[in-house]
């Protein structure tokens, strides 16, 4: 069976959440194995801010770069092949450098507030930002909500943006909670509620990407709405774990659950995600580390999937992805 | 005499009206003469314009980058050895790039964003960037106003923002007329009336640099109140004409002029500086090129010093900046 063989006409429509490291990572090797066809992601806009004026969203950025095979692969952030005159200058003239700004990812901000200025909405601007960056095909990238979310941390120092902490703090500060501060008032984007409810044939498989559960899929699984748009409207809905033998591949999350008292393995952000998003997840995709404690686990839960899930390079990546996409046509 | 013996503590403090070329050439020059001592700079806002949401002030960047000797030579604008990695990406992704914005030049932008952001005034923000670009001295630059006042061009073509015309037409489309939006409820910015004010001994004198008078002197001059309080308050007010041998030496003087249906000479620009700010003027400099016109117009106007202003290389600008001087401490 070729690569290409497992994606026929009877597959369903695949939506990706996603945050900007691991869930950039599987879009990316997801872009690949579906050939871009019914294929969509929705990011996190918990963590946009503004700097400089100018509107910045890090983790939609993230995956436009990943779906353009543009995506720096060793820092797995902003741009391959990228410079820093600005940056240097800027650090030269004592400005504001703790945001690291290449010279390529600020031309894409620029253009984004230019769009921006034009009166064009969030979802528009991302879909013109793909088309010239040369995302190729169909496959189309919306943030979840065009609505003003920013993700705050309240940890030991006290409350602060995001970027505060992920950036300025390097996620040091013990973190207490986390809330998304204009949530309430949100609405889920309009082509992503189109797309749910306009899908025909199989429907659409919703895949939450191994992304940090608190700090890339709340901002947009909080949004009022969504589980209740992803309960009726998604046919299947698959989550990657992020954690792989108790340990976060990258980022905080182990941290951050060991911070709020929970177990931090596989087992740990099911629970969590079970009490936070009840009846929504269909299947839980588990790294095959983790294989003995998912056969322990699956005495109450069945539906666990264990696979290799360690994209460490792309075809890594593109092999995990096409193992997703056999779980969205079989279930497991 | 050597040239600091010029200046002693007898000296009138020094005040350069300027816009973003020649007037910065004469900047740069005088800095240099004055040893940055009871020297400043009032620069023309009238250029001011937004671009990516972030505020740009051509004129008082280039003098900013004159006077702290990082002005690109060749180009007369903008940072020397500057590099250009946002700018070719901006253009490849198909940006808005009409505007050339060096790496280094963009830097200043985003600080200057992130000051206003944190509420500072155009004044207090160009005296930090002044010091954070190594503007040595106690040499002060000021916007001429703080209001909101933006040059737009009545041309054949229709009505256009400077940029537009300067930039984007080239100074092309025929000029019908200029107006300066916003300018009648602008104020003299608030440290350019304290220096008048408080000026100590010899007292302010004020110099029009060989700036365009349409589009880098107006905005300055039409401010309300200006005129009167620089008749009020300098002891001397000397212009430098823009305009030699018929000709501007660089930008489109001489071509508006023409189109204004003025004599294009040194006398023209005479005659339209008087009927425009009657009384204000008490020195008029020509370059020694039109010394057989300015002998005929000695008969009516006494008061015209004639001497090479021609500001070819730092060296000449510093000469001419000198006999300027000498202008400012005997009249003539």
């Amino acid at each position: 069976m070729t690569s290409g063989s497992i994606r026929d006409e009877e597959q369903a429509e695949l939506l990706l959440l996603s945050g900007g490291g691991g869930g950039a990572r599987l879009a990316a090797g997801l872009h690949v194995a579906t050939a871009g066809e019914r294929f969509s992601v929705v990011t996190n806009t918990g963590d946009d801010f503004e700097h400089f004026g100018l509107a910045i969203c890090p983790d939609t950025d993230s995956v436009l770069y990943a779906l353009s095979q543009q995506i720096d692969p060793v820092r797995g952030w902003g741009r391959e092949a990228e410079s820093w005159g600005v940056f240097a200058e800027l650090s030269k003239l004592g400005g504001p450098d703790w945001f690291q700004l290449g010279d390529k990812d600020l031309a894409l901000h620029l253009i984004r507030a230019a769009l921006l200025a034009d009166g064009l909405g969030l979802c528009e601007v991302t879909a013109v930002l793909a088309r010239r960056l040369g995302v190729t095909s169909a496959a189309s990238i919306m943030p979840a909500t065009e609505d003003r979310v920013r993700t705050r941390v309240i940890t030991s120092e006290g409350e602060m943006a995001f970027q505060e902490y992920f950036v300025k703090h390097r996620c040091e500060p013990h973190l207490i909670a986390v809330r998304y501060e204009g949530i309430e008032a949100a609405k889920p984007a309009l082509p992503l509620v189109s797309l749910l409810e306009n899908a025909v044939g199989r429907g659409v498989d919703v895949v939450l990407g191994p992304s940090n559960p608190f700090l890339s899929l709340a901002p947009i699984l909080d949004v009022p709405g969504m589980p209740n748009l992803l309960k009726e409207r998604a046919r299947r809905v698959i989550a990657v774990s992020p954690i792989v033998e108790g340990q976060a591949l990258k980022g905080p999350a182990a941290k951050i659950m060991s911070e709020l008292g929970l177990s931090v393995s596989a087992a740990g952000w099911m629970q969590w995600m079970s009490d936070r998003y009840p009846g929504l997840i269909d299947v839980w995709v588990w790294d095959e580390r983790d294989h003995e404690l998912a056969d322990t686990m699956r005495v109450t839960h069945p539906n666990i999937v264990v696979t290799d899930t360690v994209m460490s390079d792309p075809e890594r990546a593109r092999q995990f992805a096409e193992r997703i996409l056999r779980v969205s046509r079989d279930g497991d």
